[in-house]
């Protein structure tokens, strides 16, 4: 393909050569500036276009014109489609088939390259393993990191370090991150996020295990902070933490676990690869929560700030921000009205899941729960539509019931729409930073994000996925690139592996 | 700032000097080649992100797993913030703040580069006429032309040549159209889309003011095909033309009305500038059909492959394509559903519209209708859900209540999901091909699609809105690429114009 073919660099470099008549003697000293030697890559699960608008609407500054960009805005350097396979199955041939991705099909596809079924860890259509980046990047020498707001063996995170046909394997995928070795190694070096319930087993103790292997095993932020091993395992929820907005400080946030990651991973002169997942932005999405969404945009924000700092400091980091598909149809603006009211959002002090949980489980006051919890005066109706769902609930669903209600209050105030509990299929932004960056621009598929850092990570067919080697494809590229750039044509292009 | 400077052509230049310690001798020479001469500026109207996703569904070979790019995908650069201003008044200052644009606004913010009030056409906040690109196109001497498939009195097309306080001034906007001058010629040359109603009224008939300055006048398909003037009014129907899929033959499709617009404004050898807009994208969108918003999809992509392929002839002409907003909140999957079918939306001959008004209006039987117009067994249910529609409705609310019951069919068995009949806030997609492209590259906001085109038509800050003088950029542009491309920074950039 001609149109997409090159990185400004190596442009440059041919049009020296190009123009003097001579071999650019520069090109190996360019070519070591931009060298990959880290590779940070965010996932916000769930996170759709309407989430990184919304969340700078929610993040506004309401006393100018502009609407002000958000960390992430500067970095926009394209969308992904997300799709997962079609045919699919989910270990049953029976199962109708499904195009809209679910977060184990989208990760496998950013972590292996491959189009998979829904609820595949790292396994191809035909339930093999796949060899995914991380793996690829330890068996280079450089060190790992997995980093979640769900439990750490959730299907995002699995999709990088683990291979199971289904997603609902949480045992074994917990047991695959320590079992499954890398030359003999452990695959991951650090692991942060939740999920005590799967590492603390009856049957099998693996936190114990990863102790006795040399991690150092941690539980709250402040054993967090203060920890200094080469390997780390941090839990610090039974299952997923709690949301951003409602997080106890025993529970660090993505900031802190990231920061920590990093620090730790540095260390590698060999360099890293780190994955960094806000998970529960698509949960609050399933729940149609969009204050529970905006308080996950905001702790995802922060972790890819300070991944964007750290970058700019090395200037041998990959950053991509991306996610895996959109959840709950997120609509800015919902029944007709002009206006998203951010100032609603801002309002909720804790989630509808939070004050729900005081409403049935601890049985206290509605008017009471939602006066000391919500910054704006709750109307008598509104206290009465959340009344009326308790009352007329069945024991099953009175949680659901009494969440929905309260959750409606918002969406109603703020005029956000939901059009489903599941995922969406809308294309999802692209954000990229540092060397390489160039080559996750445009219009790329969610597959692409792993044949484009086994390329960086210099892996060979046998590796990765089916790779073409790099070095053949410089000299069509060359011509294809001088040609466009002696037309006048699009004037920038990214470096593609042959699909 | 830094991070966002020079085309890759500039920087190649600059690398060469400074490497040789020379003036760059051929900077000129590579100049010359990224000319701007044309512009075509394309707007989906209502065309969000699950549009452009949903369309690629829609035309996927299902007997591949990949999915197949659609004609707008390889030329998409980034997305753009579309908010309006907020305060807003609607000429009304009781108005309740709105800050989800309309198209009015996002369509003076893109010919104008300001934000405003939604409703405005080419007016600012202060109600104050703004210049428009086409108009500054037409004062350095390009043809220009309009073309849409609503009357080409419309929102969008009006607010880059007409300046009203209210885009429901329609009859103002089309006298606009012949009365306002630049430089004593009238603004547009081109004007295809519909709106005989506006143009042939008894009050004053403009079409014939149209003929005696020399505009060629056609009314069909085959009388635009024929035409031969430098300037033509060609107006198609009363209002809107009919959506593509229902649209009789003596109405043309985007992609005809784009062809002649072309042919006869490419005559100029100092150029043009052209808007086309799919305008009944979002006219779906408010409906909720999504019959009719993919067979509008196709006829806009059709009409952007035209441009395109003139472009790459052309070399010296800049594309982008975009939207002003989203329309109707519209899902790709809904209601817990893990797929999105496009063989139901497929299986449709005729909008929802056009088989309510055989039954309402024609009185034709319900189930011969749907079983005429629609290419799946339609069961007796839905068969049932139409008649009880008609058969509840009152006689105001007839004709939707039937054509939402005809819609919800293809909603249900597609999977296809909308929370709104207005408009929502989310970013829409960017796509450029051309010179100058890059300058639409990333995350860049609806105003400055204006602010980059003024400035590749050289305007000065009197004359479009507050401009840098472009010759003032460089030289920080040069060390600061030569800065971030020694770093091995991010590879690509953007022009921008100081805000």
């Amino acid at each position: 393909m001609l149109k997409k073919g090159l990185s400004m660099t190596l442009l440059s470099t041919m049009l020296i050569g190009a123009m003097l008549g001579t071999s650019p003697v520069s090109a190996e000293t360019l070519e070591k500036d931009k060298e990959v030697k880290n590779v940070i890559f965010l996932i916000g699960d769930g996170m759709g276009p309407a989430y990184s608008t919304a969340y700078r609407y929610f993040k506004d500054d309401q006393s100018t014109v502009e609407m002000e960009d958000t960390g992430f805005d500067p970095y926009l350097v394209g969308m992904q489609s997300v799709y997962s396979a079609d045919p699919y199955y989910d270990g049953k041939e029976e199962d109708e088939k499904e195009n809209i991705t679910d977060s184990a099909a989208s990760a496998t596809s950013m972590s292996s390259g491959v189009k998979t079924y829904n609820g595949a860890i790292a396994v191809d259509l035909e339930q093999k393993d796949t060899k995914t980046v991380l793996e690829v990047a330890k068996a280079k020498g450089k060190s790992t990191g997995l980093v979640a707001t769900s439990e750490i063996n959730h299907a995002t995170p699995a999709a990088y370090a683990s291979h199971e046909h289904s997603r609902k394997n949480y045992q074994e995928i917990a047991d695959d991150y320590f079992d499954d070795l890398v030359n003999g190694e452990h695959k991951v070096d650090v692991l942060l996020g939740g999920g005590t319930d799967y590492f603390e087993r009856k049957d099998r103790n693996l936190a114990q295990d990863f102790e006795k292997a040399g991690f150092q095993y941690v539980k709250t932020t402040d054993e967090l902070l203060q920890a200094n091993g080469e390997q780390i395992l941090g839990l610090f929820a039974p299952i997923g933490l709690e949301k951003a907005i409602d997080r106890p400080k025993e529970q660090p946030s993505l900031e802190q676990m990231t920061t920590k990651a990093i620090e730790v991973l540095s260390k590698n002169k060999d360099g890293f690869f780190l994955m960094i997942e806000g998970s529960q932005i698509d949960w609050a999405g399933h729940d149609n929560d969009i204050v529970g969404a905006m308080s996950e945009m905001e702790d995802f924000e922060k972790a890819f700030n300070k991944a964007i700092e750290f970058a700019k400091k090395d200037q041998h980091t990959l950053v991509v921000a991306t996610a895996d598909h959109s959840t709950g149809g997120l609509s800015i603006g919902a029944n007709d009205v002009g206006k998203w009211d951010a100032d609603v959002i801002k309002a909720a002090k804790h989630t509808p899941d939070y004050m729900t949980r005081l409403i049935v489980e601890n049985g206290e006051d509605i008017r009471t729960v939602l006066a000391e919890n919500i910054d704006f005066d709750v109307t008598e109706e509104e206290v009465k539509s959340v009344q009326a769902a308790k009352d007329n609930a069945s024991k099953e669903d009175l949680f659901t019931e009494v969440d929905n209600a309260i959750e409606r209050i918002f969406d109603e105030r703020s005029g956000t729409g939901w059009t489903t509990g599941g995922h969406t299929g809308v294309d999802v932004p692209v954000y990229a930073y540092g060397p390489s960056s160039e080559m996750f621009a445009g219009k790329i598929d969610n597959t692409d994000n792993a044949k484009n850092i086994f390329q960086i990570l210099g892996a060979s067919s046998s590796e990765g996925a089916k790779l073409a080697d790099t070095a053949t494809k410089y000299p069509a590229g060359i011509f294809g690139g001088f040609l466009v750039l002696a037309t006048g044509g699009c004037l920038w292009f990214r470096k593609k592996t042959i699909q």
